[in-house]
């Protein structure tokens, strides 16, 4: 079986990712389609868009459901069809795979996939309560856990388990915030030391201030139509040849394991057997770095290292922006900032960038395979995306 | 061009709809499911079903998002993608609709396809401020309009441009309130006159309190597959030939008219054009009548009569269930329930069991073509699909 393009990205957009004050989902999620529609000259959006997949995550930042319209509409895209997907932080990463399952059904020719969030107008408390409605209400939320609570749960599981340290987890901060002082679109453009990593508060141990990521305004989105079709639109298409998606119990207590993420590893594994490729061909990955030791979890559910070693890739900076293979070259949530509905599609977006050459200061040199993660909740939803260049 | 099979259905399940007290949605879905999996023995749904997409509408009713894996779950088919769609009222219409082109993709051969909610736990207040997120936030929610407002905007609209009475929306309420009463899955079960609709108190005029449809909990879902499988499972598969889809503005003070729903006449017309078959092939429909003036505009946007003849439709009996096209022999979301997110599977249930002559005491006898018609908030979206028995 040889490799098959199963659809292709003729153009994408982000907006500035951060805390885009007084503007609401709906005008940042015009800056990322602007963009979209402005690198591709020859495409007339209203004319030839013929569908919108949107992820976002929750009605309640903004007291509003309903998003695929409204974001149709303020994107130029009425009357056609406009579809939200809530997967929790892997909601445009599932509308992505939605894109692709269109244009693969036959039912038309280009879409356009994306997502948006609008999170830095609310209190870290609303922000907080917010979110915790990607995990359990009965007996997750119910009895006061919160996201950074899970993830604590995995990482001090991964430190028993494996020996994986504090100092490991905020290499992974240090190399984010390095990369995503190189990205103009990153919330945070400043680099951090380890120090300063690990003197920074605990908000739930192990994890510090600074092994999480950031509540973020923002959007992003992807062209997608088939590879004959592409061709018309632009010279340097990239193909997405893999997806996988995979599903895990939403509560952490009914898992068998915390150090890893079975629908993670599910979805990589339908991906990388889609796509004909294995670890060792990509050159360059975007991870869901929700927190720091789900970039660690990731190395090992993505077959980058055995289950345990992930703390080493980082000490042997083979992730790094120079390394062998280069994790998170935008900054990563951690970074580049976690607008939850937008994060898959901005992973994507990345991905998208490095692969045409045009991630300028964090340009990965002759990047021609790139894979996307993108997780929801604790885990219970998990995308895996392959790109190509074409 | 010929008639041609999209999916098949190859089995179905619908909860009791109504004020299931204790149970919350998780446990209201596997009761849909159940009936589903028992309906068809063949099915090994662990084995066999590859995917779930689920409509679900509102995370604020159980403060529980990430609904997809969590149904998942409980239905027994992890690990499988898991997605939950939110397109207000039609959450279930559009995640039908992701089914069809999830086979239709070649990704999946079986998949399940369903919606829930549950609403009755909260106070009306509380369900009247979480619904009206599928209204524009800056423009209508905040100057305290409701959904029954907005439907009464229309409804004056209405009366204003074609005459139309509030008895002729009262009798909408009366033959779907007669329908409900032969359905055992019903809500309420039970007819009312007319002179209870009218005198009903007011709750936005001219909309009465038997004018608007019910507050429920509910699941429903649909298996579908390709045509060729469908044999391996079932004699008498019904089959989707059509599906369209399409959306409008959010808001209503955006739009040229309030007459008509643009985004049902398009989906309509998309529908009919795949299924090729007109409004007179039909030989029965399950139409969105939220409100009772919703079911009459929607017999104008479906082209069941010329644009403001829709009263005279019910005046003259031809949408009752003996009458020549039988409109909501479920008894619709005015007697049958409304539990927002199961809505679109719910209706397509309906014409599942009148296609497969399981409908019992409100069997329309030779059913062959049906149509269902789901629309989310005012009409932002809208999805028609139209079925045919195999």
């Amino acid at each position: 079986m040889t490799q098959k393009n199963l659809v292709s990205i003729i153009s994408s957009g982000l907006s500035k990712f951060g805390r885009l004050e007084g503007k609401c989902s709906r005008e940042i999620f015009v800056e990322a389609a602007k963009e979209a529609f402005e690198k591709c000259p020859n495409l007339d959006p209203v004319k030839d868009i013929e569908a919108l997949f949107i992820g976002h995550m929750g009605e309640s930042f903004e007291h509003q459901g309903h998003t695929g319209p409204i974001l149709a509409d303020w994107a130029g895209l009425l009357p056609r069809p406009a579809i939200r997907i809530e997967s929790a932080c892997a909601s445009s990463g599932v509308a992505l795979r939605m894109g692709i399952m269109a244009i693969l059904s036959g039912m038309y020719n280009i879409v356009m996939v994306g997502g948006v969030e609008k999170m830095t107008h609310r209190t870290t408390m609303d922000v907080t309560e917010f979110l915790t409605m990607a995990s359990d209400f009965p007996f997750e939320q119910w009895n006061g856990i919160t996201f950074p609570g899970l993830y604590a749960l995995m990482a001090t599981a991964h430190m028993h388990k494996y020996g994986t340290t504090e100092e490991q987890m905020a290499r992974v901060a240090v190399k984010n915030h390095h990369n995503g002082a190189l990205n103009p679109k990153a919330h945070i453009q400043k680099e951090i030391t380890l120090e300063k990593v690990m003197s920074s508060r605990v908000i739930a141990w192990p994890l510090k201030l600074y092994d999480c990521s950031l509540i973020s305004d923002g959007a992003s989105c992807l062209i997608l139509t088939n590879p004959n079709i592409a061709k018309t639109f632009t010279d340097i298409p990239v193909h997405i040849i893999g997806t996988g998606q995979a599903s895990d119990t939403i509560g952490l207590y009914e898992r068998d394991e915390l150090t890893t993420l079975k629908a993670g590893r599910l979805a990589g594994r339908e991906a990388y057997k889609m796509a004909q490729v294995t670890p060792k061909d990509l050159d360059i990955i975007e991870v869901h770095d929700c927190f720091t030791i789900a970039e660690i979890i990731a190395y090992e559910d993505l077959g980058l290292c055995k289950p345990g070693k992930g703390g080493n890739l980082i000490d042997q900076n083979v992730t790094n922006l120079n390394g062998e293979i280069p994790v998170n070259t935008s900054g990563g949530l951690k970074a580049k900032g976690h607008p939850v509905g937008a994060t898959g599609t901005a992973q994507a977006y990345e991905i998208y960038l490095q692969l045409i050459g045009q991630a300028e200061k964090r340009q990965v040199s002759g990047a021609e395979i790139g894979l996307s993660y993108n997780v929801g909740g604790s885990g219970a939803s998990a995308t895996v995306h392959i790109f190509k260049r074409g």
